[in-house]
């Protein structure tokens, strides 16, 4: 095997996607400083427990493992950066009020997370800690609209959903974790004919709210419907309240829709959950809501919303940017040159000075002018 | 051991210093794009024989390993990126022309390579290939130059010397590998009497131009020293006449000095390499110079220079940056407040939105003025 094969779902990231990407990179990050995010950068590698506590199995067979020479312990390579920042706020920062935390940098996943994403994804997310009511939603929700948005997203699609409404639908009712789990499954596969066996023994109430549950899906219509079809259920009928005013809040910039089956994550969230489509993408581009436990298992239980994605997956669904122009510039010894090409630079213009007897290749820059000596001035003149 | 205690010289990075990296790194990736070095980001992990290819044993043992799942095959997680930059160019380039590549990302080592250093550098670098002739040289030691001028480190060093000078001193000397990398070390350590021992057999003027290198280090007049000390070799005064040439082009603008006996790197580097000192860091803060074997591994021998610079290591050394100013803004369901607050950050400001019932707070960002309604309007006051 030739020493230039990568590993699959691993690229390279030539010239013009890469500066795409990050500029993608520093729109984000500047859209999440003008809501107060302050920007941490969590290691890349962590001791296991460290980074896998708190979270499930999934995320642990996701995960990069070596060891540590220096402690002879068991390291990973963060998979996702979440838990890493719940971390930072639960420890490092240790603050009282509301945090905000924003964060940019890759991750590792033994298996790609769809057919065509890469195995390196670059994970940009923000989070909002210490606050319980929707406000704290709604600015997650908004900050990621307003990033998509900057990243000039046609189109976007934001589906909402609350993890509470089928927890509410289960109380009271004995089941084993297993039985949770294939419900859980059934509900996000609408798979019918295995929830109705799966709940067969179910109080009839439950079961007949979770099968409703399948085609609580669309506008919000469905909040309605919702109402109507799980009103045995009170703690239901709130979060449908919450839902619908956090809708709201949002409806006049974006499309949205409920999807009240969706449980994707439900181990991990502990309420709302938003996800935000576009119509050139198959998978969610971004994923988000509420998961107040995750600072749990750092000792401190704190209230946090966020949300993240993948600048990997954002750049293959947004137009191309154009190439950035340059100037060619000869090479001499003429102190004056050296001189004017420092200048142009300093402007933050792209001067290429083409080494002597070489010929220069770029496909990231196109030159639009060339430098030229000019009764004793450099000048810049059109390059056709 | 709690689970929020980090490996050894893995760390957190913090708000306020988190910004002033990024803010570095931009500004770097930008001086270099004005050069037009177009941006590429290798992956973080490659087969280990992929990016270990023609390096040596150094780096193998600073390189953390997994194992592949789908292939199997054993990865590494990079320990630099000078190997993958040169692959790029070799193979998926591919070009004839001159080739400009920079490249910004973290890197992970199994030990700190200083006491004090990350095991997870952030790596900067760029890199020239295609061209043989010293103009490429001159635009690396520039280039790094205006990096560490734009990033306000003052009164930088740049250090300059050449592995070919040793080399030409031993031509023709019969010796072992292990003695020629026993040469190379008491060179590098600058111990005399371990020289006087490994070169008891050489011939005379070999050992005697050798041990002369122990003492050429200094400013420019040691060029002159160096040309009587070593002139039975005409390939060490040809060097000599290169450095003094590269000395005088960047003389006018930084403080210039040699070290003919700094090998560091010397299976690395196959001609002039420079180092950038800083006065408040005992470690070179930059690193770099010609290492045109680089490409030869990937079946493609071109010319290179280029060096890298870690910037976890930069932003210790230049100043802290002033917290960016803020703006506290109430929480209301108020369309106006909300259009306000759109604007303010569309504009670029930071708007802090205080939520209901919970303080915020935030290190990285100061609030200077709030956002109050006067007569109907949200206006900006001064908050004291």
């Amino acid at each position: 095997m030739s020493a230039w094969v990568l590993p699959d779902h691993i690229a390279d990231v030539l010239p013009s996607e890469a500066r795409h990407i990050e500029e993608l990179r520093r729109s984000l990050l500047d859209v999440a400083a003008t809501y107060g995010y302050e920007l941490v950068i969590p290691p890349l590698m962590e001791y296991l427990e460290s980074l896998l506590t708190g979270t499930g199995e999934a995320l642990d067979l996701q995960t990069f493992k070596s060891v540590d020479q220096i402690s002879g312990r068991t390291v990973g390579i963060r998979a996702d950066s979440t838990q890493q920042v719940a971390r930072i706020d639960a420890h490092l920062l240790n603050r009282a009020g509301v945090t905000r935390l924003c964060y940019c940098g890759v991750a590792l996943h033994t298996k790609p997370e769809r057919p065509y994403a890469s195995r390196e994804p670059l994970q940009f997310g923000a989070e909002v800690y210490g606050h319980t009511g929707l406000e704290a939603d709604l600015e997650a929700i908004e900050l990621a609209l307003d990033c998509v948005n900057k990243a000039s997203v046609t189109g976007p699609i934001v589906v909402m959903g609350d993890v509470r409404i089928a927890r509410s639908l289960m109380g009271g009712v004995m089941l084993s974790m297993d039985t949770l789990r294939n419900v859980h499954s059934a509900l996000a596969a609408k798979d019918a004919s295995s929830l109705a066996a799966l709940t067969r023994d179910f109080p009839a109430a439950s079961r007949a709210g979770l099968m409703a549950l399948l085609e609580l899906y669309g506008d919000s219509a469905v909040l309605s419907q919702a109402r109507e079809r799980l009103a045995d259920f009170p703690a239901a009928l709130s979060v449908i309240d919450e839902l619908e005013w956090l809708g709201q809040q949002i409806g006049d910039r974006v499309q949205v829709s409920y999807d009240l089956a969706d449980l994707r994550g439900y181990a991990y969230y502990s309420g709302m959950r938003f996800t935000i489509y576009v119509n050139r993408c198959n998978d969610a581009l971004v994923r988000g809501g509420r998961y107040d436990e995750v600072g749990a298992a750092f000792g401190r239980n704190r209230p946090a919303a966020g949300f993240s994605l993948d600048i990997k997956q954002l750049v293959t669904v947004v137009a191309q940017r154009a190439l950035q122009t340059a100037i060619l510039a000869p090479w001499s010894k003429d102190d004056s040159l050296r001189e004017a090409i420092r200048q142009l630079r300093a402007q933050g213009q792209v001067v290429i000075q083409a080494l002597p007897g070489s010929a220069s290749e770029a496909d990231e820059f196109r030159c639009s002018q060339k430098l030229v000596l000019n009764q004793g001035q450099w000048q810049l003149q059109p390059l056709v």
